[in-house]
């Protein structure tokens, strides 16, 4: 990889969940440096030591805490529960100062997660953008994606839906959802993650009624060579 | 049409707007009885007019009052722009009483349209719940449609997802979905509405940054014999 020009760091918080490890493993192959990050660093450097492995090698993944991984990184992804998503941004805010936050979670209030339950600020992503001031960009993306398909390095056919805070974050949120081996469209402002973050629950629904596991969406009438 | 089955009315409320009018065209193709709708009733009888002509005489339309058709009718359909939405339900709300109503308004704030701004309830469609009360069901579909496809009668490619304050009536709602010739699905509770009346501003925001007029969404990862 000595030609390829220097790729960003990225720590995916929470990482050791599904969704932020099949989020590290594309970008890893991908060849960006990513920094997987947990409340427990072990638990972090155990997760870094497997997508290694599943690469063969051929990466730059490590573990550490939350707080270190987003301290070192251009770039963090949140992808913690909705029960740890305010305990995580308090963690970690000093540390994004200046950075672009990309949050994933989605704020499911069990057992009705087929029902679209927002916080009251509008959604998780409104949440965190209060939480963490103007001195923070905050994207929204990933939410409807299977954990399943990202780590099976398989073809995932359901686009990815970004809203965020400035256009600027948005479009580099963008390059990251390319990176990741998936389709993305620019959704707006931060406020509309209500729709991407509730789809989930329509989603959820789908899937019972449908008796599958992985309903997703797909942007038509556009072209999609993006 | 004799040997066939008694099919509903439908009211198409605001009918002679065109995301109205392009439905009642669907449905009084398909052999149901349409009652267009309108404060103007001589309005919805020169719409009435113009699909029936569209259709070569061989259709049941009329058009009147918005208060006469929903009294008329078996199942009711709002489609008004939404600042005239509470105006128009406190002028059918005694008509409905035991109907079903399907509520296509979207809530957009020009000139802001781009950006998801739902009123205190939550959603256009919980706003004609809370004020039609419990003897009215009240189901939420179409807000994704372009109406120049209805009227034109081309195929649309995009998927309509159905929400409601009861299943039996979410199911109604999807008969209606098919007969006008598109794929619906059920998207759970009235509270997930507001996902699929935001979503229109997603789609707008697609619109405006690809120079297109009608992106559309499609639910993937499940089978779409429905």
């Amino acid at each position: 990889m000595n030609s390829t020009p220097v790729l960003l760091t990225i720590a995916v918080l929470g990482g050791t969940g599904k969704e932020g490890k099949g989020l590290a493993f594309r970008w890893a192959k991908a060849g960006y440096r990513v920094l997987i990050g947990s409340r427990i660093p072990e638990k972090a450097k155990a997760t870094a030591l497997d997508l290694l492995n599943r690469l063969n090698g051929n990466a730059f993944i490590e573990g550490t805490s939350n707080q270190k991984a987003a301290g070192a990184a251009d770039i963090a992804v949140l992808t913690v529960p909705y029960a740890a998503h305010r305990e995580t941004l308090e963690s970690v805010k000093d540390a994004l100062y200046g950075k672009i936050l990309i949050d994933v979670t989605v704020p499911l209030v069990p057992p009705k997660i087929t029902k679209v339950q927002m916080p009251p600020a509008g959604s998780a992503a409104q949440e965190a953008k209060q939480y963490l001031g103007e001195n923070v960009q905050v994207t929204s993306a990933f939410q409807n994606i299977s954990h399943e398909f990202l780590l099976r390095d398989e073809p995932i056919e359901c686009d990815v839906l970004v809203t965020g805070t400035s256009k600027e974050a948005r479009t580099e949120t963008l390059k990251l959802v390319a990176a990741a081996g998936l389709i993305g469209w620019d959704a707006g402002p931060i406020e509309n993650s209500v729709v991407i973050e509730g789809l989930t629950s329509v989603l959820i629904n789908i899937n019972k009624q449908h008796g599958v596991s992985n309903a997703g969406i797909k942007i038509t009438g556009v072209s999609r060579e993006s």
